[in-house]
């Protein structure tokens, strides 16, 4: 019955029974969630996604963000859900490799909107849907992972489901009927990595969460034991689990609130690389350096080796590329991940001093930098936990410029100021529209 | 390159590639689906669904079959899908306990109508369509459902998304992408099995395929290698498989022509006996009968020792209940599993004359029937291949006598006759519309 027991604890927890971590993390992640949504609203997968819904889609129910146009539900939970890994810079639950905003938040904004609920209940029930996903991960991860599911909307359904069903007030039996009609939905194969269908998986998890609730609400049958039964989620899709993990010290530790936020715009593997070409840019003029040795973990060049990067694309696996952004831009943002920037030739002549080397010593979350002058002078700069990391987290000030740089193509200053503001008080604020309103 | 030259073929084959016998059989499985479909079009599932759809649905472009209303491609492919598999009594390709129309012919009925498609080009994009969906579930069966997923939607969504695919005139690369986008959805656990979600899978199979389609008319990208990849749909869904099945003799053979029909809305395993009990019937009157022994694996009275049954659906689990209507009724059709006719005390009463012994050497697929006649004499049945089975199909007239009672409570014999006539000559029609308007 674990199921049902898993249900029963989320329906004991009430706003009180959160802690301010919590929240505050919550809050944070909404806020990363919202900026790589926008961020990511014009790309071209997006525009066939609108294209195909105004031939199918139903009344204006919830805004695509970013694109002051509103679809159906349905359609907007898909399509808001889809923009925010299209850039692959989402929160990550670091010990599952899970995104878990990607498609609860779609839920609480599309909902929210809809039926004007009050967003301290839309913070709730986030912070709860991501709760039962990230348990759900880690009750499958890594054998889940390994065997090729693309966790983020496998785990994301149940919780994109259970942020709907709490929002439509659903009992405890329907909640359960919302678990079962999503997780037999569950699917999202890795082999899509790199198209547009890898972020698509995604949206169609937040969807298919909200269609599940929508179902058990009108009274729509399904399995009582979809986690746990023999032919139900974790026996079939996870070849081993630990089921435990789903109760483990409820209401203590929230796992959202190792959330972390990515800093850069690219895998994580370079982002030790990338802090240390920072530092060592904000001491060094280029016009000084001669080249620059790094020394990373093996795998880290084998994922980033693109000496000659031809496209933005390109770019994120080109420890090259993103040790030259670091250097010369102090960042590693989205725009330093264009198809121009990696064609500049100031920063194409700079990335041909960036010298890896690997160090079967150094593991995958350090990096040693080398720097050698013209003058022949050295500087060395070692990283042990790259920003982003649990031990190096964003700061609020980190968050929000990144915020700001997604945002910056679409809104002005004022109103990036205005939203961030907004969306750290979130649950004191009377409406989402407060934050809808501005995009 | 196997999903790769798997669209070539489908691309090759020409309606004047298809020969007669599968062609017949297209039409034989749409007309059982149209039955099936009609005949639980008002179950409280579909209602459900409806009311659902009634909240978030876009313009009303394709019929939900037996309710006279529209709703949008998408809704429409869910809701006539889900409801073709209400009642388990669809058609099954036996190897691989696959319904192969359940999530292909909602796709041919919502762009048939919506588009104006010619019925012949229809009746091409189906067979292939389902082609697809069974050769994909012979390179997959058995470990596949053996895991505990539901073959129907898990392969049907390809079959979906190829016949959508075709009828919106996609070219090579793009039906490569819709069948990545599809495969990338598949889903459906058996945990399911017994309530509305079992069928939702099928119904949910055809609208994710659609779906999967018309992204891919889009240009929106994805996978090229969806089936055969390291981490793609075979790999990660079926522990062992062998994808040669899936080119083997394309073109000589169609797996369609192996497609069965259901004459009872039971499970396969009980319709041996019921064939053995409706023979006795026609050669004994009721009130002769003191016992009838039927001798079985034990396997079919593990799954159907249900002795009281208390509602239709226990019934379809009761070889006791099953025995008394072929005996008193001649038939076990849908409307001899409702909840009245399992309390109808004539059939009561005859039902505790029925009989089963467990024998090991009796298969599966036979049964020996016994009937002791109160006046001492014996009478004995044997069926070695039931009603239904490969090597012993139901004829046209057996069919659309199926098809007629799974109408009769919608529509009038003149109607069910005129519509029977159509399907069966479905390629010649001028549109679709010649049917569907019946309806």
């Amino acid at each position: 019955m674990i199921t049902k027991t898993l249900v029963e604890k989320v329906l004991e927890t009430n706003w009180e029974n959160l802690n301010e971590n919590v929240i505050l993390h919550g809050k944070k992640s909404l806020l990363n969630w919202l900026g790589v949504t926008i961020g990511a609203i014009n790309h071209k997968s997006i525009d066939i996604m609108l294209d195909l819904a105004r031939e199918v889609q139903g009344p204006p129910q919830a805004t695509i963000l970013g694109r002051r146009v509103k679809t159906d539900l349905l359609f907007t939970a898909l399509i808001n859900g889809t923009s925010s890994h299209v850039f692959d810079f989402d929160d990550t639950h670091l010990e599952t490799i899970n995104h878990p905003s990607g498609s609860v938040a779609p839920i609480i904004f599309a909902l929210g909107e809809f039926k004007g609920l009050p967003p301290r209940e839309l913070l709730r029930s986030f912070i709860l849907g991501c709760e039962v996903e990230l348990r759900i991960s880690r009750a499958i991860y890594p054998s889940h992972y390994d065997l090729g599911y693309h966790i983020t909307p496998t785990a994301g359904v149940f919780g994109a489901a259970m942020a709907a069903g709490l929002l439509l007030k659903l009992n405890l039996k329907q909640l359960v009927m919302a678990l079962g009609i999503a997780g037999t939905q569950s699917a999202g194969l890795r082999e899509m990595f790199g198209t547009m269908t890898k972020p698509f998986h995604v949206g169609k998890a937040a969807q298919n969460g909200l269609l599940a609730a929508m179902l058990a609400q009108k009274g729509f049958t399904s399995s009582e034991q979809v986690l746990e039964a023999k032919r139900g989620f974790a026996n079939v899709l996870a070849p081993s689990h630990n089921l435990d993990r789903l109760l483990h010290r409820w209401g203590e530790d929230f796992e959202l609130e190792k959330n972390a936020f990515k800093p850069y715009a690219c895998g994580i593997v370079l982002h030790p690389a990338i802090d240390a070409c920072k530092e060592l840019g904000r001491i060094c003029p280029p016009g000084e350096v001669e080249e620059i040795m790094l020394k990373v973990n093996p795998y880290v060049l084998e994922l980033t080796g693109k000496k000659e990067p031809q496209t933005g694309l390109e770019g994120k696996f080109s420890i090259y590329h993103s040790g030259a952004i670091a250097f010369l831009e102090q960042d590693a943002s989205e725009d330093l991940y264009s198809d121009e920037t990696v064609k500049n030739s100031r920063i194409v002549e700079f990335r041909r001093k960036i010298k890896p080397t690997v160090d079967e010593s150094i593991s995958e979350e350090k990096v040693e930098a080398i720097l050698k002058k013209k003058d022949g002078s050295i500087l060395t700069v070692k990283i042990e936990h790259a920003t982003g990391s649990l031990e190096s987290p964003m700061t609020q000030d980190m968050l929000n410029n990144k915020f700001r740089k997604l945002c910056a193509p679409l809104l002005t200053q004022e109103q990036i100021i205005m939203l961030i503001e907004r969306i750290m008080r979130f649950e004191e604020l009377n409406s989402i529209s407060e934050i809808i309103d501005i995009i």
